[in-house]
């Protein structure tokens, strides 16, 4: 992505494993790894959400933004709030995640989905401390790789300018 | 299981990938495998139901009788039947699952998991052509066995006697 | 394999993990279970050689006769009997190991293996009671299936005739 | 590793898959990540030689020098640099391979092992580019941190200063 453009705001329903609700805008100076997802996806169950737990086990520390998003495109009926609040639970996920929020055009496609273009779920978003939108990975991505791409943001010097808040 | 008993009939409520009833008692003559599971069971879902399927397709075509039994005994409301059939689509499980029944006496356990005093899931039940709970597995069961416990079922003569339909 | 015939007899120059040379002749009336291998080839290493140690720690109590081969084709210079009692050693391979005896024609192909006609390794021989090669089975068999297939020789009743010691 | 210290030199008796030998000098400037690993130690051979391939596959292009250690310390009989290349063959390992150099005083350590204290194999060495060993790590490193830790000496600033060659 040779010109990273500004990380479209999320547009969340309903925030879980955390008592306030995270706006992107106010994590400047942050990196921002989300992890977009659905709990009846079987590479999301098998690999994305192992990745985010050891991704929030090892970057949070380090000051990054470890967020899962759920962003239901299909069987809405079975993949309610309520039954992502019993996932969570059952798969010991830590982390905030964020319910993705229903168009409200009647689409299948959730707000923050179609903000991103998202092709699917798995898709991983790294933003770096601009809240620009460095990467965007849909499907598998190796663990050796997503370190990588992280550390490098996190070693990225603070920017300086209007509007960032360190 | 030095002496086994005649497996406790199935209560369902409702059966899915399939246009009618399994009663087990319909099966004699036949091995008969049944995993119970819930849908959001990590163990199930990276393990059993793998197996599960991988059981459908290897002994179905030599006789034995597969199916799922949804034994929901915790997150009731995540875990419905309507959850259920998009769970089942998305993890292409092809062969036939019923939902076991709930209780009538308000306990979380529903009828078919009573009867059998399972301890939780995934549960393995190895049903012989006489209708006796051969084994019943708690857990994980390594494939190799699992192969082998259900050829031997398998290899056993067909009995005779009343109320046996080969 | 519709009409099994007659296991080729083994040609071993060492046997290793066991005191006495185990001619496959002297085993009839007992099913047999043969892993061949070679040290340096990754397929064995990551798949036949765990399934080869499950194998004997769960049918040799039921009476299966369970050794591996060793069926050097190719880095003859690396795969010495001294390399292979290493790698024994090392992957806490416990049942008997035979080592192929090299071929006297100068033939790469070592003398059982070219009996069998083995396309490569690993390949896995089951052979029944009365000493016949009821498959050979070369690549990657799954567990549930390798499980099951020995399971079915293991409860064929034991053969009578001459020659058979059950 | 507070105070990281200079890596001691590497004593190497024959380099694989190069045509000239790697000295650790002359690689100032650069990131330079190796992996000590003995051909028959099935820790190695299940985790650390897949990663070092995919870190050979990732970092490479990105400037670090990706070097296999063979730091063998038992069954020197069985694990020869000639067992090692036919390792090397089958494992599809393509990255300069150093058989570290046996002791002059009869000990089994090999003379690199020795020098920087390795409790075993796998051992990951990472070095900055001033030579200094930043990392040690023996035994199993999961690939996210393996990734970030080798990022963040790719990310830091090359340093000047006498003796640097960038």
């Amino acid at each position: 992505m040779d010109q990273p453009v500004l990380a479209p705001p999320w547009r969340i329903s309903e925030w879980l494993n955390t008592t306030k609700a995270l706006d992107l805008e106010a994590q400047r100076g942050h990196v921002v790894v989300a992890c977009a997802f659905q709990m009846l996806c079987p590479g999301c169950v098998s690999h994305a959400i192992p990745q985010l737990k050891a991704v929030h086990d090892l970057f949070a520390p380090l000051g990054a933004r470890v967020v899962g998003l759920h962003t239901v495109f299909e069987h809405h009926e079975a993949m309610t709030t309520t039954a992502l609040r019993a996932f969570l639970h059952e798969y010991r996920v830590r982390c905030p995640v964020g319910a993705d929020a229903p168009a409200e055009d009647g689409s299948p496609i959730p707000q923050t989905m179609a903000a991103y273009g998202m092709q699917g779920t798995p898709t991983f978003l790294l933003i770096d401390r601009s809240g620009r939108l460095h990467r965007q990975i849909f499907g598998h991505v190796p663990d050796l790789q997503l370190g990588a791409e992280i550390m490098q943001l996190l070693c990225a010097a603070v920017p300086n300018g209007p509007g960032v808040t360190p």
